[in-house]
Parts: structure tokens; C-alpha cells; sequence
């Protein structure tokens, strides 16, 4: 079959894989209907984190069930599937706590399962799921096409903006600022919105994303950075800043960016993969009681929660998709979301 | 009067100041019945942050309103109050947010307040206190003496280690470790079983602060401390760590205790005063979800609820004085907690 593998700085290529073999009882083989280029791809691809072998690339897909294994008894032969972009049992104890991101017995797309055998990539025309009772879910019936989009959003995007809202505590009547215009930082706009925030800015520079922003729930636009942006956010919310700001990028500067945001006594969901060293200014913090919440979003566990909405159309976070391109054109797909001529790509194997 | 000032490392003396004198309308002076030295202020004593010029010491005391001033509503000239480790006006935005430490218009005990007239520090025989009405709360009637130990408790280490489990998100049923055997540190054991916390550990090689843990609550007392302290406190909850940890120490070693001790989806509760320059290590909190929460903690709006508790005697944070000295000795006191010959100690001018 083809997948896509990263061998270096801006060099992604659709290659000959060997086909995926059922070997653990309770795994799936699930043909990919469609995947996607996620921001955390970017960081391999613009080199700043370095690969140092080729290898397999791609944690978001959506599909349809072609094997599986005799231990499993949730998923069918057929079934439409979303894979969260990671893989779990959905049984031990930090699964059981919410927090399926630390599955004891979970693996990496892309890399060996705990047993010995390989998990796909993502981004590739086959996968097979280590654990496919724990890691997929799938949809009470065959989705529409136009469908699809929304669901693959659930693989990653949609869910990781929900855990920033919910990991700041976002509630009914919360004003709330959203760090980062990204897929990710989109739906955190949108998952707010669900949440019942009173107010929600987002902040971005670019015209597009600003407008989908709007679509999904944001009461203002913030086009300021740095102390200026810290300045336009406390004079919006009594000079002291909102209560629950989202940090969606993982940078330094977006870090401080939402910290300082922050009224005294909020706080901070992030969810933005950390790059660049930065650590937390422990004593900024201490004095303005401003609490860091978040991490590598546990998406299983809201799946079950956001489906229902996607699939009834109440919520939309597969607009956040504004190019598709057929599998084949991969390398293509990094490079518009690298120069980010695309907000998010959809691949079509 | 006399009051105590900190002229440099190991050089507290007690000394005759200018008599506190009403100027602003709201404000009142205290005559201070008890007060004590906080571990916080073994910062300045020990020279880790530096003295530059001699200066007022001391911010927990309680007391007797002997004047106040002409806009002073709801506190009386005979009440018996208990100031909080700070000044606030308790009705600015941040204060009605219930982190009253950062409050719009506050002051520090010992140092010139908004007004531009002084605030005494804690460790004197008077204090102005510019907000009155916002700062201190009165009890019913006047306290037994046996009781004014747990009253000073409320004026910073019972609210401040209540702040802690707050912050932690402790619960009925909860899981957690208390990193401190400080006063505060205790005290965090008391609220937390008083918030209904299932198991408490108290981490402590102090066989008196062990005892008084246990006394608090604290069902089980681990030694170790580093990797093996960890290890521990792993063992223990499932091989994860516990829901809750509450760090009341501030140092960068206690901090990492608490972070490696807490399960994924846990919550760091801190209120010690970060010491050291120590920065939070946003990697190791993102990959496994723990989150950090507090800060300086926000006691007037504590006590409220502690205060009939103390009252009844359903808890007795006032056992965390386990000496007593007249306000001639403060040298001694101070050097008593330094060499660690006591808990906390209690002063009465």
C-alpha cells in the first residue's frame, strides 16, 4: 500500500509500504477514507524538530473497518471508524480518569504497539489499530460525505480545542480569549461557544481564519500581539483580563501571550504542543493566582460527547478543512500548510 | 509603641516606632493581641532574598479595634478581629472574584499603602489598617484565649493551606499527598480532610509534625523524599500517583516532588512562595496532563467559612503553635523556626 513518510526538512513522499497484518487478537485493519496534516506535522517538516531516520508521519483518519482481529467486539467489518490520534485501551486506570492520552498500554501512530508490531501512520491508504475496541468509534450509520470533514475533525482538532476550553474551565457566562487561529484554536472558539462562554475573542491576523472564527462563535477579533494584545484584552474584561484564556500554539511567545491575558484567579488551558524550551514563570503565575491547566488533549473520551452534535450538524469543525488534495499530493499538502496558504488540508487516499 | 524591623540576615529587633495614627477614613488601628512569624518570613532572615534597608516585619496578627476612622462601617471599636496576611477593600472586581490578594486597591502590612500612609507591619504592638471594613473580619463575640491560637491560624496558614486543596480541586473521595510540614503544610491536611479527601499522605521525617499530621487527618506518612519519595507515593495510588498534590514549600525540589507525584489528570495545588528562580516544567505538565493551580493565597475570603469551625472547635489549626513567646523575644522566635526548633511560633506584645 502507499503511505506517507518524512525524511527530512520539507521532504514528505508518498511511498510502497508493506500491508498492514492483523497479529494482536484485539486489532483492526481500517482502510482511510480520509486524513490530515496536523500543525504538530510542521515541526518535523520545518526541521525544528529533527528526523533523524525516515519514517512514517500522519495521526488523523477517519475510515472504514476491513479486519479485524477475533478479540474484538465493539467494532464490525464495515463500520465507518474514527481513530483518535493515538491509540488506547480505553480500560486502564488513566483511561478510566479521562485521561486516555496516558493509556498505559497505548501507542503512536506511526511506531511499534507495546506488543511488538507496528501502528500506521496516519496519512497512508491502511492502518492498523492496536487496539480497536478502546481506540475507534464508530458512527450509528454510514455518514454523508459531507459528513466526513466534521468527523476527521473529530480525530484531533475538534477535540483538542474542547479539552483547552474544558481544562480552563470554560462555563456558562465565561469570557474567554482564544491564543493561536489555527484548526486548533478554531475550535476552541468553537467548543467555547458550546460551553456557553458569554464572550469570546479571538485572536488573529488573517482576514480568513478571523471570519471562520466568527462563524463559530467569536464575539471579537483581537489583531494586536505582545503587550499591546495584553493591553487591548484588559481593557476589554475591567483591565484585568478574561477568565479563561485558551493558549492553542505551544510557542513562548503565545504562552506569555495568554498568561498575561489572564484575569487574577483565571486560567490557562493549553493545549499547544511546547516547543522551544519554554518553561512556566512560576512567580507571575504565584502572584496573580493564574493556573496552567491542559496538555496532550485526551480526545477518545470526547468523541462519545461531540459525535452526536457533528452529526446533526449543530456544530461544524470540518469547515476548519480549506483544501482538499488526493493523497498523492501530500508533499503539496505540508507545503500549503507550512506557507500557510491552507488553514487545514484534507487527504483523500 | 514597639514593633519589630528586619535590619539584614539573622537581625530582627524589636524597637520603638511611631504610634500608628488614623488618616484616611476607613481605617482603623488594631491593638494586637497575637501574632507570629511566618516561614515566609525566614526568606528575608536568612538572607536568601536581601534586606536593603532595615524595615517593619511581621503581616499575621489578630487583635482589639481601638479607633477607627469615620467611614469605617462594619467594624467596631472592642471587636476582636483577624486581619488577613494582607490589605484589601473586599469590593474591587478582583476581590469579588474571590482572589482578594490581588485586590485593586490593597496594601501590604509594613509598607506605605495606596493612600500614601503607612501600614504597620504585623509584629507590633498596633497596626493601621487602611481598609477596615474590606480587611478585617470581626468574631461574634469575644474569643476564649484558648481559642485565639486557631484565630491566628486564619489570619494565613489555615486559609493558605484551605487554599491549596481549593486550588487542587480536592473533593469528597480525592486522593492526596501534601508536599510540607511546615505550618502550611499541615494545615493542608486539615482542610483537605475537611473537604473530604479519602486518604491524605502527609510527606514528613519530623516525628512531632507526624504526629500533628495525623492529628489533622493525614492517614499515612511517607519519609522519602526525591525519586524515592516518588516511587512511594506511585505504589501507592495504582502505580499513577494522587489526584491532588499540595506543594507548601517553594522551592524547586518540592515543586518537582509534587509534579512527579501527581497522577495524569491531576492537579498541583501550590501556595508556597517559589523560591530559587525555579520555572515550571511545561513538557513533563503537557505530556501527562497535570495541571498547576494557585498562588498567593486569597484568605480573607476564607475565613467567613473556617471561622465558625475554629469557633466550634471542629478544627484546630491553632495546634500548629507549638511555642509561645512574648513580643520582647522575637529574635528567639525567629530563630527557633529557623533552626527548626519549632512549627510556628505565637507572639503576644
Amino acid at each position: 500500500m502507499l503511505a506517507t513518510m518524512i525524511y527530512g526538512e520539507h521532504d514528505v513522499r508518498l511511498e510502497e509500504v508493506p500491508d498492514p497484518v492483523l497479529s494482536t487478537g484485539g486489532d483492526a485493519i481500517v482502510r482511510v477514507l480520509a486524513a490530515c496534516v496536523c500543525g504538530s506535522d510542521l515541526w518535523p517538516y520545518r526541521g525544528i524538530t529533527p528526523t533523524t531516520a525516515p519514517r512514517r508521519i500522519g495521526h488523523e483518519f477517519v475510515g472504514i473497518v476491513e479486519e479485524t482481529g477475533p478479540d474484538v467486539q465493539n467494532v464490525r467489518v464495515g463500520d465507518f471508524v474514527i481513530a483518535p490520534f493515538y491509540d488506547c485501551d480505553n480500560t486502564c486506570i488513566n483511561c478510566r480518569n479521562g485521561v486516555s492520552t496516558s493509556c498505559l498500554n497505548g501507542a503512536s501512530w506511526g511506531a511499534e504497539d507495546p506488543f511488538g508490531a507496528f501502528a500506521d501512520g496516519g496519512q497512508g491508504e491502511r492502518v492498523r489499530v492496536p487496539h480497536a475496541d478502546g481506540t475507534l468509534v464508530s458512527t450509528p450509520s454510514q455518514p454523508e460525505p459531507s459528513q466526513v470533514p466534521g468527523l476527521l475533525a473529530l480525530a484531533d482538532v475538534m477535540g483538542t480545542g474542547h479539552h483547552a476550553a474544558v481544562s480552563a474551565g470554560v462555563t456558562t457566562g465565561s469570557t474567554v480569549v482564544v491564543v493561536g487561529d489555527g484548526a486548533v484554536g478554531l475550535c476552541a472558539v468553537l467548543a467555547s461557544r458550546r460551553l456557553g462562554a458569554s464572550r469570546i475573542v479571538a485572536m488573529s491576523r488573517h482576514a480568513d481564519r478571523q471570519e471562520l472564527a466568527r462563524h463559530f462563535g467569536a464575539t471579537d477579533i483581537v489583531e494586536e500581539r505582545g503587550d499591546a494584545g495584553v493591553e487591548r484584552i484588559r481593557e476589554m474584561f475591567d483591565g484585568i483580563g478574561a477568565d479563561c484564556v485558551l493558549e492553542c500554539v505551544g510557542t513562548k511567545e503565545s504562552m506569555d501571550q495568554a498568561i498575561r491575558s489572564t484575569r487574577p484567579g483565571g486560567i490557562v488551558g493549553y493545549v499547544g504542543v511546547p516547543n522551544g524550551g519554554a518553561e512556566l514563570p512560576i512567580r507571575q503565575l504565584f502572584g496573580r493566582n493564574v493556573g496552567v491547566n491542559g496538555g496532550v488533549a485526551p480526545v477518545r473520551g470526547y468523541i462519545p460527547e461531540l459525535l452526536p452534535e457533528v452529526l446533526s450538524g449543530a456544530i461544524d469543525p470540518g469547515r476548519v478543512f480549506d483544501l482538499e488534495l488526493p493523497l498523492a499530493e501530500v508533499s503539496e499538502a505540508y507545503a500549503a500548510m507550512d506557507e500557510r496558504r491552507a488553514v487545514k488540508v484534507l487527504l483523500r487516499p
